[in-house]
């Protein structure tokens, strides 16, 4: 199978907001991050996404030192790229996001590309449960992508709508970014766009003709995406930051669950999982983090 | 899971244009019929659609004595729906292609839109081997469904570009039809509309809001459409008559295997197969074959 | 001509960033908006769209008195529908914000759906010149929704992005809203959705089907939008605040001029502009403010 | 202004049924066409699109005598550019249809892309008035590419439908048009695709990305059509074949009217009418016809 069917497969494993209250296989500790990293590198995951938490109170951390022991132990262990957030969580100041990218330099990290209001709903009663501004203004989109760029870091572009696809095109003019670029789509987000064809096809569209591009989704979301992706030639992120279950009702046993059913529908779709280094190569990057 | 949840797989058997030589799954005799039928039935089909053929040419043939070989086969050994094709093959009369509804009485009948042309292409060479003009008038539309209402039988439109859906739109106004209306969106003839993820939600958006519709393509859109329709709400045809391999390179062993395969895509989606019971509770159909 | 061909159209007379030194016809004093809103209704315009200034300065200001001012001599003058701002300008709390609809329980008010970056941007050398990241989380939708729906005052829906749309579709449950809903669709802010067929598509396929709706864009967008909106059964909403010019390069002599511009475009649309009461019944509005 | 900001606007005198009885403007004599020709070249138009008429009787014909007779009469009259119908009229053999390019070489001709029904409907009862199917196949679609690149005519490619636009897609390839290609897209044909903004979009999004794109359309989709190709980089065709009015409920004078009409919405759009000099080179045109 050629290089350009294969398919790379992202495992968010723990977010900013998901908890083991919710589901219990969220990793809080270095230990609970390597372990889960790796059940997903052996799943079929190319790339991991990390938000370190503490590991006392599972809440996200702007910890280097707590990211960096978990970087060296993923890395340790499997090849798998390592994609560190840039959002870390509520309350993280723009200079503790793009921190993480100067301290480690890793091979890949999130881009947020606009300031929305990033809710959690009711929606069987239609209530807003919790809800904060997410800020990611043009001056951060500007100067983030600027410090990766030193870095060696490949941003993925994060659009929740299509705001943040038209701030990326207006920026890229800049020459900051290296070409070509990476997006996230990610769908369902309550103050950000929701899944829907025709709105896909329209980020398909917008993104420059050379950009590679992944879906994300919150809850039902995630699969519903992980399939119009495969068919299309996107990639897919999956994993337990997004979505809890495994299947409507049943929580998932861990991201690398999830993994496997997105190999799943790789597979059907005759297209094949990328390993970390077919990613590499996919996604033009510098390789293994220098920890 | 609830009936809404359920999808409706078809298996198309044979069509009017693939011959054994190219896949010798192809049923032309009446007992390959009924195997293959009763193969997809256990597969998990709830529908077959048939265009008869001459036993011996393997052509299409309007024999409504072969026909009905087929039917009753088909009946005697499981009570999946018949979907009786309408369009024959080229050279068939309107007499001849309606004659066949007013004749069985099929619970389902395959009813075109338009005319259009209709071509074999190379596209390696981008030539045209073939091509005939299928010519479906508005004569012919509101004359086939008036018949169809009278016989009980449920039409399945068949779209294969814009200019289809709008003519269902206008004749239904007439009152010509049982409504909700049930549509086939059909991608990828050459002469007709290609998939595509904005072309599939135009399809979707013009369609009457309580409409129930399935998808099937010529070659790779036989599979792609089926993943969209797989988290879209919608349910999918297979079979030879449209795809002849199993993946990329590889025959289909029979359009069973073919319905294996939209199981397995139906069940990573989180939803199941319809019965052909179930089936004919989300078509409204009035039951089994008056053979 | 039936009421349901005419078209509405708004001047927004200011905003709050097109200064004086842009296009002079900006309005800073209570003399001057009086003065602008009354060419605006003598050329065709059925709703003024108010955001008050300082008379010293030119900046936004927050006072009551300032606008009571404004909306008191604008109503001496003419019936013209008074949409009142509660965006104010940046820096205004929330609490400013609303205060206008409490105070002055207008017939109208405009009700911003999303938090995002607002700049302003060179165009030639693709740099951003000033931003700021406007606030509107859902609290202050549903807070500034119920308090318009005690005040009588129909809120004008801004989107910016279909993430505000979707805001509304989530929060409409609550019953917050009388309906129907009436849209602002706003194109072309860097920060938010550009202009494109399918955009303005997405907009009006995703509002209920009962909901009205407006154009207004930035620069270009402005009148671009207009002529879309002209044929699509939208209204219109021109004006200093979102357009300084009357043509390519050309400053506008004042918002009337470009209302006169909007007047012909519906015109040769073969419609007519709505007079103020013929807006109030489209709209549903309770007639005129209670100064 | 730049001559990318000008805009084409094409009078289509006649068309195939049109007749006198709907609108007495329709030219039928030599004299007639001349004269509405050169009626349309004042008002602004730089093409004009003819299918001949017998004059005794109205309907259309194929003889080259007449035709050339309309050729030479507008020719000595203006330097208005001619584009020939190789439509004719229902019943025009494939022969006569492309004979028109080989005996008089125009600058311009319509090449149809794809079969189709073509059906006039009583669209308040929604019954079909009268229909054919209007026959264009591959081979001629081919074939008549092929001899207008041999006659040094631009081919118009009118687009009813998706089906069209892909037809045009996979037979370019065999290297048949001089590109870049012009496509003239028709709306409202009952048959064929409506017109709406998605569908607009559709269309502009396949064709080729160096493509030159007109729009024209039945009824209100004339002008409808016109207005959004005047802010969205298109060009303009108006006429009588289309549409008879120049206002809901009012019979147009001629087709020049319409012509007034389209320069009024042109220049509201800051644009300017090409003229015929400006039109050959704004579409690659040889020059005036060879008589």
């Amino acid at each position: 199978m050629s290089l350009a069917d294969k398919c790379i497969i992202t495992a968010a494993l723990a977010g900013a907001a998901t908890m083991k209250s919710q589901n219990p296989a969220v990793p809080y500790t270095v230990e609970e991050f390597v372990e889960e990293a790796y059940k997903c590198y052996n799943a079929g995951a190319a790339i991991v996404h990390i938000h370190a938490r503490d590991p006392e109170t599972g809440l996200p951390t702007s910890s280097i030192d707590v990211l960096r022991e978990i970087v060296k132990g993923i890395t340790e262990k499997c090849p798998i790229i390592i994609n560190l957030s840039t959002a870390i969580g509520i309350g993280a100041t723009p200079e503790e996001r793009i921190n993480v990218v100067k301290q480690l330099k890793p091979e890949m990290a999130s881009l947020n590309t606009n300031s929305m209001n990033f809710a959690l709903g009711d929606w069987k009663n239609y209530q807003i449960l919790g809800e904060t501004v997410f800020t990611n203004t043009f001056q951060m989109l500007i100067e983030f992508a600027k410090t990766m760029k030193e870095c060696g870091t490949k941003p993925e572009l994060e659009v929740y709508d299509l705001g943040g696809v038209y701030n990326t095109l207006f920026v890229r003019n800049q020459g900051i970014f290296v070409e070509p670029l990476h997006y996230q789509f990610v769908w369902g987000v309550l103050g950000g766009c929701w899944l829907d064809l025709a709105n896909f096809k329209r980020f398909m569209d917008l993104i420059p003709e050379d950009a590679t591009w992944s879906t994300c989704g919150v809850g039902p979301a995630q699969f519903r995406g992980a399939f119009i992706a495969a068919v299309e030639g996107g990639h897919i992120r999956v994993g337990l930051e997004d979505n809890i279950t495994i299947k409507k009702g049943v929580l998932a046993q861990g991201s690398w669950e999830q993994v496997e059913k997105a190999v799943k529908i790789v597979e059907l779709a005759d297209r094949e999982p990328a390993t970390p280094d077919e990613a590499r190569q996919l996604l033009g990057l510098k390789g293994g983090p220098e920890i």
